[in-house]
């Protein structure tokens, strides 16, 4: 079944110790789309600009994702510019320019209305919320989210998790939405303001799962090298759901194996600059990965 | 088979933001033989003073603790104190005295030296050589460490590690060892210095083992509260070889289930101060934690 993925679409102009590349295809929508589409059909719905270049439409439809949703509006597309550290562990923001994101508001076409499976991928929780008043009863909605909405838009987000089935995190951002440092504490306070599945993110120590049956400890798939980890939490998550769309049986036997998908996809995001190394891999690439998750976790 | 441990033994005053005990049993020989205890026998090897309690000697003797090669000297027993953050990540050392461990030499009785399995604890790299020096061709040797050696005594510890089966270290020290931020980067320059096994704790985001049949991705057993992480490290490596010791087939079959038992015993360590939880418990419930810990990380 399809997966219908909102979020951002943007051009990211990154730094790191080591290299310096200007106007990557980026954006959470981006990187999620790109890693659901190995696994099924993928809608995106997302905005940018008349300066958009054609290569990263032909990205796109080379993934066959499907780009009704997406509005190309007169203006420029979200310039996001970041600088990592040495270790790669922290960034900062050198440059934010909006452009056309500033005022977009995602309008579904009739036919994503009824898609069963939602991402609203990291984006404002006011559009998250402005997506799910378009859709017709979905079957599974997940979001992710980022420190800067709960800073700022606290409400919105606290309001959304009550429309979840799952929510996805980092551990930086549970920590700073519970104020508890131990995760699994963080876990069942999260729970309670809402979603049935909580998921926080740990980056190279892997991931954690919380839902009906319990915990699921999710490691990350072993890299000796990180390029660049722009867009891997994005594409974990939307691996992720684009397997679970595809998955037969309950949720909650098939999120956990879901999860390991998405670990190795963030894996791959995580070893070329913006979506370079994911756009030149194949499923056979990824499940063969997953196997060898197999053997290195097995006792 | 028995396992020989040679290490530290201390009196710990702990305190945290919410408690304070003084005098607790400590000593990383302490929290590794009381770990190894449960799955066979156990010969500690260390040093005390005069003023070292009595209920301490009955509780090593209730975990059938093998008691010849710890030396009750006159003096003063090694006495730490040290007082955690909030958050229980970050320690600092209050005070050390170390009494009658300033000129502790590690002295094997006869029947020691057979020892198939030796656990070198925390303790100078220059008392693990010469217990190495008095040991007959054992089967199978582990050491750890911790940072201070790195610091004052490293040239002793790079020639330890060419006599050992298997390095543990956390993941700073990894760091500090070889400037690596990425732990499998760190890995393998750790085997070039020599070991065959390395493992690399990494505290509630559970361990990395590298060896000849690649690695094992170790998770944490979950814990909702840390009470006191103190010995936890030494509980983790104990238990490993305890559990070796008893395995049959060969080691790179058998590490991985004995990571996973000291993964489990480490963490019931967190739950109390010094040893008061790991003393209480039961290999029945070591057990039950396995099987939950399978349970958790299936997919």
């Amino acid at each position: 079944m399809s997966v219908l993925i909102v979020g951002s679409t943007a051009l990211d102009s990154i730094k790191t110790p080591k290299a310096e590349n200007p106007r990557l295809l980026g954006g959470s929508a981006s990187h999620a789309a790109v890693a659901a589409s190995f696994f099924g059909p993928v809608k995106l719905v997302g905005v940018v600009g008349k300066d958009f270049p054609k290569r990263y439409l032909r990205l796109y439809q080379r993934h066959r994702i499907d780009l009704e949703g997406l509005q190309i509006l007169p203006g420029k597309t979200f310039h996001w510019s970041g600088e990592y550290e040495l270790n790669m562990n922290h960034r900062r923001t050198l440059l934010t320019e909006l452009g056309v994101f500033e005022t977009f508001t995602p309008a579904l076409p009739e036919g994503h209305r009824n898609s069963p499976y939602v991402l609203l991928a990291n984006i404002a929780p006011a559009l998250q919320h402005h997506v799910l008043d378009q859709m017709r009863r979905p079957r599974f909605v997940a979001a992710d989210t980022m420190d800067l909405w709960l800073n700022i838009a606290l409400q919105d987000l606290l309001k959304l998790l009550k429309r979840l089935d799952a929510f996805v995190l980092n551990d930086s951002e549970a920590h700073q939405l519970t104020m508890e440092d131990n995760v699994f504490a963080a876990l069942r306070k999260i729970h309670k303001l809402g979603p049935k599945y909580v998921i926080i993110k740990k980056g190279s120590h892997g991931s954690i799962l919380s839902g009906p049956k319990g915990y699921f400890i999710c490691p990350a798939y072993p890299l000796h090298k990180v390029v660049d980890p722009t867009g891997a939490g994005d594409a974990f998550v939307g691996a992720l759901m684009g397997h679970l769309a595809t998955a037969r049986g309950p949720v909650d036997d098939a999120i956990r194996r879901a999860m390991i998908y998405g670990s190795v996809v963030a894996a791959f995001c995580c070893e070329g600059f913006g979506l370079t190394r994911i756009t030149r891999i194949t499923r056979a690439d990824i499940d063969e990965r997953v196997k060898e998750l197999e053997r290195l976790t097995k006792f």
